[in-house]
């Protein structure tokens, strides 16, 4: 095997199937971990499609595999082949004054950010780890991020795709248009399918003008239920905030002691919303939205917006150190039913035994509910995992989504609630694109 | 087949399927005319449903309607059964401070705008004929408009769908949701498929704040190739216009006379942007697009924003007004290439020996090139027909599409210049949803 794949890619871009760094994503918080029997790096996407042909000819599983930052498993091998798309980093076309750009799928997302800004542009998409992660891996599971709600989810951004597609052959669909009303829309089909469906070699890329000034403002609050009345207060004012956040007691606890400003004593929740715009526009909205904060709040701020984000995207790591893993989900409900979803989801991994914290993308209805666990106790995992199959009962119970951004993966299949038909047709959809079932086996369905 | 429709929706709402209304959309200014053997009006989703069950059972074909305003002949029944949507007009749901809308397929476009905006919100796709077209059918074209450029088409907007599903059966994907990443987007692949997969029955759509102010600025130039600049430059100035249209010589000549405003001696070509926003911003915005325009320009102008749309809206009557009717199409290219497409369109069709007019929305390279023709001339007719078809080989050449927002319908099918491999995935998808082939067959593959 590793000697046939070296003949595609060359033996020094095949490696052992042990090789540690591939064998999970982000999940190894939850003690997740996979197999695999090689590792191969394809350079280029002709190669990306001459491994998948290789393998599909033969019988052998492959995984494709991106930053590895996702949080479903998407990316952990069940053995066979992990491909890896980190050398595909090439920036294909920019067109700065054309608001677009056409980035291999190893392209990390941090570096389109950086590219677009250099120019005036703007990359809305913002998923954590933006250093890390991938722009075939962001697009593979649709990723979104705190700005999903004024600007929405990476699929949104991606107007053409170059996907190797079984049995083994490069196809594109869309490219560097705005709009194509044409066949059914495959790229829809490819953003989000987790590498089930073909693996994403490139993409075109949407850009906008940068905001000539950011600005957020956060208030601070006793409790969830009146910190989402503010949430509703502000959707309700029709401000138009670029991003609205939210984070909880155990949250604001694990790491509030980093916040780049004062918090004020008995603050058990904070919302962060984000004014942008033209710099009057920016700075008008911020004051708007700081007003609207304001009422039952028992504080406002206004940080600036490096080190917020640079704190906010780092909270994770600060709700890790507390028992060394976590086991999180990310439902999203109808945004009525916000403060429910997080009152319940907590109190559901409080008596479960966790100690459990809950932050997310309040505009989106997104909910990072977290149960904090030790990931080598096995017995702690198993029980996480039920009480996780519960945040799926009370996503589905609220009409809500078991995923919000991050995608079914290896750890939420079977639970999305679908019904027998709309069951029936996510397998037909497998089945047109990998009859065979060997593009990222045991994944999403 | 009418006695046994009419137990499921009512004998009184079967029509004879030569009520001539049904059996036609906009292409009969190109003489495009249907044939069908019953017309049926469901007063629910449930009942088309069962109507869809009813056809399923017997293998009869079936050919869903919106408000009939299509340019791609979806609309046109080949026989079998017309599903008119037009009785579900009811909106099930409104909910302007979480700014979201839950509305039936047959609730009329303009009537989605109309509710929005009296809540102080904005539904922002805008195709033409919003009065007489059905948001049920703008989703399954998946339509454009003017707006599109800022806020991008249909599919945007919406977050979740009911539909009627073969053999007979009302599904839902999505819903009162702003995100949702778990299984293979259904709801993106409805969005677009002209009837051929399902029967869009309801959807939730996602409304936004309305704007406090909206500023047209138009500029007028010698030529085509001097107004493309000018769109090249606004876009490359990076300011974010909410529409950027274009008006060519022709089309200046037929609608001109309407126009509520002064054009300049020598105008060859025109471009519309308008900025939006609030007070100061959209005026600010809209003096630096007048800078912007105004460079190379031979004028300007400041129209009232209701006055200048509402002749905008109108000038494809106009222009049907010269001959009787026109073929027409909405090829779209990359931006860098519109000039490009609309001078070659335009000589394509006057080599062709037809009088050839072009507008469309420049920002979005999407463009409506028309030969003016005799409806009732079959020579005449032909030779469009093959016009049209070089039109769908300029497109491809330049990296477009045959489609930006009509669809393929009956008429574009076979020129969307797939691989193989792409045109099987097509069908795989359609016979994923529509074993049968029964659902508004001979349109889209």
């Amino acid at each position: 095997l590793r000697a046939d794949l070296g003949k595609v890619v060359g033996a020094e871009h095949v490696l052992a199937g042990d090789t540690r760094e591939y064998l999970h994503d982000s999940t190894d918080t939850r003690g997740v971990h996979g197999r695999a029997d090689a590792v191969v790096l394809p350079g280029t996407a002709e190669e990306a499609a001459a491994v998948l042909a290789w393998c599909y000819e033969r019988g052998v599983p492959i995984t494709p595999r991106g930053g590895g930052t996702g949080y479903a498993g998407g990316a952990v091998p069940l053995g066979g082949v992990v491909l890896s798309l980190e050398r595909l980093t090439r920036v294909r076309s920019f067109d700065p004054l054309l608001w677009r750009i056409e980035v291999e799928a190893g392209v990390r997302t941090g570096e389109v950010r950086r590219l677009a800004r250099e120019s005036g542009l703007f990359f809305p998409p913002d998923p954590g780890g933006s250093e890390q992660s991938q722009i075939g891996g962001n697009i593979a599971t649709n990723a979104g991020g705190p700005h999903a709600f004024k600007y929405g989810v990476t699929g949104k951004w991606v107007t053409g795709l170059e996907a190797a597609i079984a049995p083994g052959e490069l196809v594109r669909t869309g490219g560097p248009l705005r709009k194509d009303a044409a066949g059914y829309d495959l790229k829809a089909l490819l953003v989000g399918s987790e590498g089930t469906l073909g693996i994403v070699t490139a993409a075109w890329l949407r850009l906008l003008p940068a905001p000539e000034a950011v600005h957020p403002a956060v208030g601070f609050y006793p409790d969830a239920r009146a910190g989402c009345d503010a949430v509703l207060r502000v959707v309700g004012s029709g401000l138009e905030a670029a991003a609205l956040e939210y984070l909880d007691a155990g949250t604001l606890a694990a790491a509030g002691p980093s916040y780049p400003g004062r918090i004020p004593a008995g603050a058990g929740f904070a919302v962060i919303a984000e004014a942008d715009g033209s710099q009057d526009e920016a700075a008008r909205l911020r004051d708007e939205l700081l007003s609207v904060l304001g009422e039952g709040a028992l504080g406002t701020g206004t940080p600036s917006p490096a080190e917020l984000w640079r704190w906010r995207d780092g909270l994770v790591f600060a709700v890790i150190a507390k028992r060394g893993g976590k086991l999180g989900e990310d439902i999203a409900v109808p945004l009525d039913r916000l403060a429910e979803a997080i009152e319940e989801s907590v109190a559901l991994g409080r008596r479960h035994g966790f100690e459990t914290v809950s932050w997310g993308h309040a505009g989106d209805g997104n909910l990072h509910t977290n149960f904090l666990v030790d990931p080598t106790d096995p017995e702690e995992l198993a029980r996480a995992e039920r009480a996780g199959e519960e945040l799926f009962e009370l996503a589905l119970r609220l009409g809500g989504t078991v995923s919000g951004e991050h995608g079914l993966g290896l750890l939420k299949r079977g639970h999305a609630g679908w019904t027998p038909r709309v069951a029936a047709l996510q397998q037909a959809i497998k089945d047109a694109f990998d009859p065979k079932g060997l593009l990222n086996p045991g994944k999403k369905l």
